[in-house]
C-alpha cells in the first residue's frame, strides 16, 4: 500500500469518527434524522472547509471529492441505528477522535505551509482544521464548546504542539514522511494520556485566591 | 415578461420573505432595531453567501447587486411596524418562506453545477443555500435551530429531494427551463403539505423502545 | 512618524483591545486558558477575516501578517494575569474598544471600496469588520449577542454612520487622509457619548402600546 493511499484512508477514517461524534451529539440532544445528518456533515468537514476558505483553495476539498460528503452520511446512518452500542463504546469513539485530531492538525498545517503561509499562521490553521468541526458542532447543538470549557481534558494543546512541531520540522527541512506521522502520533498519544489522566488547562490566574467564582 | 426577469423577481421575493422571517424572530426575542435589521440581512443573504464562498465566486452575489442588501432592509422596516399584523398572517409568511426555500435550493444547485461541482456536492450546496440563512438566524438568536429540531415539520427533506432532482435532470440533459421550475414547485408543494399535515422526520432509531429520553 | 506607520499601530491597538474584550468574556464565563486564547483570537481577527473572505482577498490579512495573531496572544496573556485589575478599568477597556470600532469600520469600508464594491456594500462590510469579531465572540461564549440586545448602548449605529460617511467622502472625491480619520473619530466620540448617556436603539414599534412583551 502506497503512503499516499494510506494517508487518504487515514483521512477518511478521521472524517468518519468526527462525523460519528457529531451524530452522537445530535442524538443526545434529541434532534431528528436531518439534524443527525447535518451535525455529522458539519463536524466532519467544518474544520477543513474553514481552512480551505482561508487559504483560498476553493471549492474546499470537501466539495471536490465526493467521499468527504458520503463518509459522514454513512456515519450518520450507522449512528442512527447503532447509537446505543456506541454510547457504551464511548472511549473507543474518543480514541478514533484523537486519531482524527492528530491527523487533521498535521495535514492542515502541511497544506497551509504548501500555500505559502508563515509558520505561526500555518500552525494556527492546522489547529483550526483539527478543532473547527467540533466547535461548529457545539455551536449548532447549543452546547458550551468543549474546546473552551474548563473541565475538558486537554484537546487543543496537543494539537498546538503537534502543529508547531510540523512547522519546525519544515523549517529544518526534516524529512516530512517521518516528521508528519510522528507529529500525528504524538498528538494522538498526548490527547489519549490527557483523557486517561484527566489533565485540564488552568483557568485565569487568580482562581486559586478567589473563594467563589 | 422574460423568464430571466421572472427569475430575478422570484429571487428577490425569496430574499424578502426570508428577511421577514429573520426580522420576526428578532422581534419575538425582544431585540432592538439593529438586531431586527441584522437578523433580516443574515437570514436573507446567509445561505447564498456561504454557497458563493464555497464555490469561490467572490464577492458573493449579495455584495455585488445592491438589491440583495436593500430588500432585507425594506423587509426589516416593514416588520418593524407591521409585525402585529404579520404574526396573525403567520401561515402566509410560511407560504412565502416555502417558496423561497424551493427557489433557493434549485438556483443554488444550478449555480454549483455551473461552477463544475459534482452532482452530490451541488445538491448539498443547493440545500445549504436554502437552509443556511435560517440556520445562522437561529444561531444568532440563540434558538435551537429549527433545521435540526424533532418537532419541525419537514423542511430540509423537500429541499434535498428538489436539489437531487435538479442534478438528475442536468445529468439527463433534460431542458432546465422546465425541470428547474418543476423542482422548485415540487419543493414548495411538499413543504406546504408537510406543514399542513405536520409531517416530521424520525429521531434516532431506538426512540420507540425507550420509555424516557 | 509616517501616517502609514501610524495606521498600522492604530490597527494593532484595535486588535489588542478587541482581543482583551474576548479574553475578559472568556474569563467571566469560567473558560480555561485555551478558551481565553481562542476567544481573544476570534474576537480580534473575526471581523477582518469575514471581510477578506467576502471580498475574495485570501488568505485574509490576519493570516498574512503574523502580528495579527501574535497581538491577541499577548492580549490573552495580559488578561490571564491582570484581569482583576482590568475589570476595575472596565471603562478604559470600553474606550479602547470604541477606538477599535471606529478604526475597523473605516478601514473595512475603505478596503471594500478599493476592491470595487459599491458604496452600500462597502459600508455594510465596514460595519461587519467592526462588529463581526464581537458577534462571533458572543456566539462561542453562548451569550445573546450584545449587537442585537435592546439594553446595549448604541454600537452598530455609530459604525453605520461612520462607514456611510466614508463612502460619501469617496464618492465626492474628498481627501481621504482627512475624511477617514475624521470618520473614525466621529464613530469613537458617538459611541463613547452613547455609553455615557446610555442611548439605546428602540424595539419594534408597538412596544409603547403593549403593556407586557
Amino acid at each position: 500500500m502506497s503512503s499516499h493511499l494510506a494517508l487518504i484512508i487515514l483521512e477518511l477514517v478521521g472524517i468518519f469518527v468526527f462525523a460519528i461524534s457529531g451524530a452522537l451529539t445530535a442524538i443526545q440532544k434529541g434532534f431528528d434524522a436531518i439534524g443527525i445528518l447535518i451535525l455529522a456533515e458539519v463536524t466532519a468537514t467544518g474544520g477543513g472547509v474553514i481552512r480551505d476558505l482561508i487559504i483560498g483553495d476553493t471549492p474546499p476539498a470537501a466539495f471536490r471529492q465526493v467521499e468527504y460528503l458520503l463518509v459522514p452520511l454513512a456515519a450518520a446512518v450507522v449512528a442512527f441505528f447503532a447509537h446505543p452500542v456506541m454510547s457504551r463504546i464511548h472511549f473507543t469513539v474518543l480514541l478514533f477522535d484523537a486519531a482524527g485530531l492528530g491527523l487533521f492538525c498535521v495535514t492542515g498545517t502541511l497544506k497551509a505551509l504548501d500555500f505559502g503561509l508563515g509558520p505561526v499562521q500555518s500552525a494556527a490553521l492546522g489547529v483550526t482544521t483539527g478543532v473547527g468541526g467540533g466547535l461548529l458542532r457545539d455551536v449548532i447543538a447549543r452546547e458550551t464548546p468543549a474546546l473552551v470549557q474548563v473541565d475538558t481534558d486537554l484537546y487543543a494543546i496537543p494539537a498546538m504542539i503537534g502543529a508547531a512541531a510540523v512547522t519546525v520540522a519544515a523549517r529544518l527541512d526534516a524529512p516530512m514522511s517521518v516528521a508528519a506521522p510522528a507529529a500525528a502520533v504524538f498528538v494522538f498519544a498526548f490527547r489519549v494520556t490527557a483523557m486517561v489522566r484527566h489533565w485540564t488547562a488552568p483557568r485565569a490566574w487568580t482562581r486559586r485566591q478567589a473563594t467563589v467564582k
